[in-house]
C-alpha cells in the first residue's frame, strides 16, 4: 500500500547510494577529518555564497538542533518557538533537557511574526525569568507553509534590535527552496540567519543533515559540544559524500522540485473535486479536509496520516510527496478519490 | 599511505553496502517501526538467546553510552570506570554532561577487578557523596585487553552483592568475541551483563550499534529517551538492515576473525624482530614499542597513533588491524620494520 | 513608606527570633541529623497526622521545587502546569535546567481542572514527546485563588486513573488553610497529594520550607539529590527551630488568619468605595482595579505592584497582607483611597 | 559531650542574632535588592579594595559552588581539583549534575601546583575530551593547609598562560586569613582569583556565603543563573545583615583567629604529650594520629570524625575548633589525653 505519510519512507537517492558504494574501500581520516569532508565544505560554502560558514555533519535532525541550541545559549537564556515547532512539540523534550526552556508561540499558519518575538521578551523583563535569546523556526514550517524573504527580513531586524540568535530548522528546506512561492535564496538565507541547518534525510539522503554557523559569537569549540552529544560520526565522510551528490549538480534541488510538484498536482486534484484544504501550502506536505467516511475509504488504499478532527465530522490529513514519489501513486490517489465522489 | 591508525578508517563491508542499494527503493515506516528492524531485532535475539532482550540501534557509540546510561541512572547516582575507560577518556564529558560522575579507576591492564569495585563503593558511604550505581566495562577494553568468562563472572557477583548494575561498551565486541583467548560467548555476555551494546561501525558497517538491555527494571520508556538524546534515526531500517547482514550468515565474527588474525601476525612478527609489546593484547589493537628513531622512519611509509613516551628514548604506538585490513600491509609493515633492523 | 507589595518584605516572627537566640549556644550534629530536626519532623508528622510522611526541611521554594520535581522524574517526564504557575513563570526555568519540560495550561482563576489534565495527557500520547508525569499546582494560587477539597479531589482522581504525581507548591499554604473558604485540612493534602510544602518564608519564618515526600516510591534516596542541589542546610537546625516555634501552638495557623483577615477588610473596604477586583481572592492577595491618576496618586504613599493593564485606561494592581500587617495600614490605605473618590 | 566535629555545629554569633532581631520589623524590599545588602555590598568591597567586585549572597557553600561553575563554564569545559577538594568528594557530584567534569589531581597537602594544572591540560588537547577551563581550589584546604601568597601567584600565573579561571573555595576562609602562617591579603585574593567565596556559616554566622566574581566575563547575568539553581534567597537581607555584623569591626577576622588559636594550642598539647600528627596544619582543623584504644578512650568523653586508618592500628582523628570553642575544652581534651598516657 503506497504512503504518503512521510518524506523519510524511502532509502537513500540512487547517485547516492553509488557514491557510498564507490567510496567505500578509501580509507581516511575518522570523525569528519578527511577529504570528503573538506569537499562537501567547500561545495556548501560555495553554494551559500559565505566562505566564512561554519559547516559541520550531523545524522539527524533532532541530534542538531539539541546540538546547536546547547552549544548556543548560555544556562538561563530560552528558545521562542511557534507551538507547532518541531522543537517544541515532537522531539521530546530534547532542549529542555539540556536546560533550555522552549517558549511556545501560538500561530494560525505555523509562522513566526515579529510582534510574537517582541511580546516575549517584553514578558520576560527580569531575572526571575527566563531569557529569551534564541528564535527558532522551520522553514518550510510543520505544516507546509515557507516565509518569505520579506517576512525573514522583518524577524531579522527585530532580532537584530533585541538582540536574539535567529536559527533556522531546515529539515524540509530543499521543498522550501523550491516552492513556486519561495523568494529567498540560500545564500540570503546564510545572511539572515546566525544558525541553520540543510536537511538531507528527508530530500534523498540516507541520513545526515548540514549545520551552518555563520555567527562568529557561536563558532569557537562547536566540535567540542557536538562530540559530547555525540554527534561526531565515526565515520564523518557518510555525511559529506552524501551532501556531495546532492549539491555537485543541484541534485537537492531536483529532488525538492519533484515533491513540491506532485503535492501541488494532489492538492490541485483534490481541490478540483470540491475538497477543501486545512492550511495554504506551496510545499510537498498539503492538509486535505475529508469527510470521515471518505477517509475510511482512503485508507484500505493509501497511508497517511490524520492531522486533527475538524467540524461536521471531517477531519484533516496530511499528504506528503517526497523526493522519490512517483507520479502514478498521486494519479492514482486522485482517480480514487473521484471515484468516491462519483459513487456519492 | 596505508593506515594502522584506527578501525573505523574504511567505508562498510560491500555486502552491507549491498545490502542497503537492494532495498533503498522500498517504502517502510520511520523510526525503527520497519520490518528490518523487526527482523533484526529477531536476528540478534536469536544469536544471544534471549526472547526478552530489548534492542535498540543507534548511530555511535557515544550517543549510545551517553543516551543508555542517563537513561539507567537516577541523578545522583555515578559511574564506575577505569581510568583508561572510553567515557571516561574521549568523550568530551558525555555522561557527566548528562549530570552523572564517572568515577575513575587505575588499572594496568584496563580491566576492572571486583576488589576495585568494592572499594569504589565503600568509600562513597553517604548522601554528601555520588552513589556509585553502574559499573562501565569495555570490551575489548581500550588496550586491546578482554575480560575472561571468570572475570566477568566475579564482577558479576560483586555487583549483585553491591546492588550495581553491570553494563558494556561493545564498540569492539566483535573481535573481543573472536579473539583465540576469549572463552565468553554471546549468550553468556547477555546473561552477565545488564545491558550492553555490539558495535556495528568498527566491524564492517557504516554506522550503527545495537543496544541490548537485559534487566527489565530498565527497559520501560527507552525509547522515550533515546528520542531525547537525538538517537532514533529517522530511516532506522538503515542500521538494522547492516545488523541483518552482519549476524545473517556470521560475517560478523569472521570479520571480527580477520582483524584478530592479521594484528596477532602483525604482533608476532615485531616480537619476532626483538621488539617488545606495552600490553599484552589478544585482539585487533597491538601496543609494540619502538625507539625514536625507528617511529619516525615507520611514519614515512604508515600512518598510526603514537601511544606513550616511555624510558630510553622509546615510545608505544598503536596498531590496528581491522575487518578490512589486507594481509599485503600486515607483511609489507614487518617487511619495512625488519629492514630498519638489518640496518642497525 | 508601608509596601503592600510581598508577603516576604519583613523579617522574621518575633517568637521565632527568640527560639533562634535561645538555642544557638547548642553544639548539634550538622545537615538535619540534630534533635531539633528530630522534634519538627515529629511535629508536622503530627499536624498531617501521618507517621509515614517523609519530611524535609530546606530554604526556598525555588530550590524546594527544583530539587523535589527534579528527584521524582525520569529524563522524559514532563510537569503539567497552570500557564501563571510559579515554576512556569517566575523561576528562570529552574525544572527546565533540570531537563524537565514544563507545560503550561491557560486558566482564568490560576486552578488546574481535570479536563485540562485530560487533554495534555491525551496529546502527548508517543515517544515523540515528552510525558506528562506531574501535576503542579499551587495553593493557595499565584491570584490568590484556591482550591476546594471537591476539587482536589477530582484532580487526585483523574491523577490516579492517568498514573500521575500530584504536587503542591505551599508558599503560601498557611493563607489557603485559613481562608473562610477553605474547607481543606493538612491531613487531608497529605492524602490527596504525592508530595507537598509548607512555607515558613511567607508566614513568619526568615526562610525556610518543610517539604513532604507522602508516596513511598518517591522517597528514597532524597537526601542525596538534596545535597546534591545545594539544598540541605549545614545548620539545618535553623529550619527546624522556626517549624517547630510555627506549627507548637498553632502560630503558623494565626499569621495566615492575620494576612487574610486584613486582606478581606482591604478588599472590601475598596469594594465599598465602588471599585472592581480582577479576580476573587479569599486568601491575603488581592486584585483590585484602579483607573491610572488613583493608582499614580496610591502610589505616592503606598508600595505595591502593578499587576495587568486592563481597559479603559485602567490596571489591576496586586496588594498583599501578609502574617506582619498591621490593621492601621490597611484603615490608612482604604482612607486613601476614600479621599481619592470624594474628590472626583 | 562537647563536640570537636565541626565549625558549624553551634548557632550563630550573639552579634548576628542580635542584629537580626534589630532589623526584623524593618520592611524591605525583596531578593537582595535591599538597603542592607546593598550596605554589605559596600563593606565587602571595601575589605577587598575592588570597587568593581560583583558580590552575591547565598545561603550555603555547595549551592555557591554549583551556581558559580555552572555559571562560569560552556558544557564541554570542565574543572580541575585537587583529590581532596570538596567539590570532587563531598558534594554528591553537584558539579557534575550541572553537566560538567571535575577532574581530580591526587596530593598529599591538598594543594594544588603548577604542575598539576599543566600536566592536566596537556593531557586534555582536543575535541573528543572535555576542555579544562578552571581551577578550585580550597582555602584553607580540606587537610587545614593553606596556600602562600607565592604560590597562589605561581597558579595565577600558569592560569594566565594557559588561559583557565581560578575559583577559591573559601568556606573556611577566616581560618585562612587568621593564620600564623598566612601571607595573602583579602585585595589580594580579589586580585588574583576570577572568583571567590568568602564563608559564612564556619565563621559565625548562622548560614550564608559572599561569592565575589572579579573577572568582567563573569559578571554579565549572574543573577539569572542564581535565581535559576534556588540561590536567591527571598529575605537576601539576613545574608546582607550577617556579612555586615561580620565586616563591621572585624569580627570576621577575630573569630577566626579564636578557631586557628585554639586548634593550634590543642595541637601543641598533642604533640607535647608525644603523638603525631598526618598534615602540617595551621589553621582550625588538626589531624592528629592515635592509637586505636586512645581513640576508643577519647570518644567516651568528646565527638570528632575518624579520618583514616593508618599503620600500626592507629588512625588520624580530625579536631576542629571553630570561632565558637571555648578554651575550657581544648584544655580538658589536653588532660583527659595526659591522663591515658600517665596510664600506659
Amino acid at each position: 500500500m503506497y504512503s504518503f505519510k512521510n518524506d523519510y519512507s524511502d532509502g537513500g537517492h540512487p547517485l547516492i547510494l553509488q557514491a557510498l558504494v564507490e567510496t567505500s574501500a578509501f580509507q581516511t581520516e575518522g570523525y569528519g577529518e578527511d577529504r570528503f569532508t573538506a569537499e562537501a565544505v567547500e561545495i556548501l560554502k560555495k553554494a551559500m555564497q559565505r566562505q566564512d560558514a561554519d559547516i559541520h555533519f550531523l545524522s539527524g535532525g533532532t541530534l542538531t538542533n539539541l546540538t546547536a541550541l546547547s552549544a548556543f545559549l548560555r544556562p538561563h537564556e530560552a528558545v521562542i518557538s511557534a507551538h507547532s515547532g518541531h522543537i517544541y512539540v515532537h522531539e521530546t523534550g530534547s532542549v529542555e533537557a539540556t536546560g533550555h526552556k522552549v517558549f511556545p508561540v501560538a500561530t494560525e499558519d505555523g509562522k513566526l511574526r515579529p510582534e510574537h518575538i517582541r511580546s516575549v521578551v517584553e514578558e520576560h523583563h527580569f531575572e526571575h525569568m527566563v531569557k529569551p535569546k534564541l528564535v527558532y523556526l522551520s522553514q518550510s514550517t510543520e505544516i507546509g507553509t515557507i516565509y518569505s524573504r520579506r517576512e525573514v527580513k522583518a524577524l531579522r531586524d527585530i532580532c537584530n534590535e533585541l538582540n536574539l540568535y535567529m536559527y533556522m530548522d531546515g529539515a524540509r528546506l530543499s521543498y522550501a527552496l523550491t516552492s513556486t512561492e519561495n523568494d529567498l535564496t540560500l545564500p540570503e538565507i546564510a545572511e539572515f540567519f546566525d544558525a541553520f541547518y540543510i536537511g538531507g534525510t528527508k530530500c534523498g539522503a540516507l541520513f545526515g543533515e548540514a549545520l551552518a554557523i555563520m555567527n562568529e559569537d557561536l563558532k569557537p569549540e562547536f566540535r567540542y559540544i557536538m562530540k559530547q552529544r555525540g554527534g561526531i560520526l565515526a565515520k564523518g565522510r557518510l555525511l559529506a559524500i552524501q551532501f556531495l551528490t546532492l549539491f555537485r549538480d543541484g541534485l537537492f534541488f531536483k529532488l525538492g522540485e519533484n515533491g513540491n510538484r506532485l503535492a501541488g498536482k494532489l492538492q490541485k486534484g483534490i481541490l478540483d473535486l470540491g475538497y477543501k484544504v486545512q492550511f495554504e501550502s506551496s510545499t510537498n506536505q498539503i492538509f486535505p479536509i475529508f469527510p470521515e467516511n471518505t477517509i475510511l475509504e482512503l485508507e484500505k488504499k493509501f497511508q497517511f496520516y490524520r492531522w486533527e478532527k475538524l467540524e461536521d465530522n471531517t477531519s484533516s490529513v496530511r499528504l506528503i510527496c517526497s523526493w522519490m514519489t512517483g507520479e502514478k501513486y498521486v494519479d492514482e490517489f486522485i482517480r480514487v478519490l473521484g471515484s468516491f465522489s462519483n459513487a456519492d
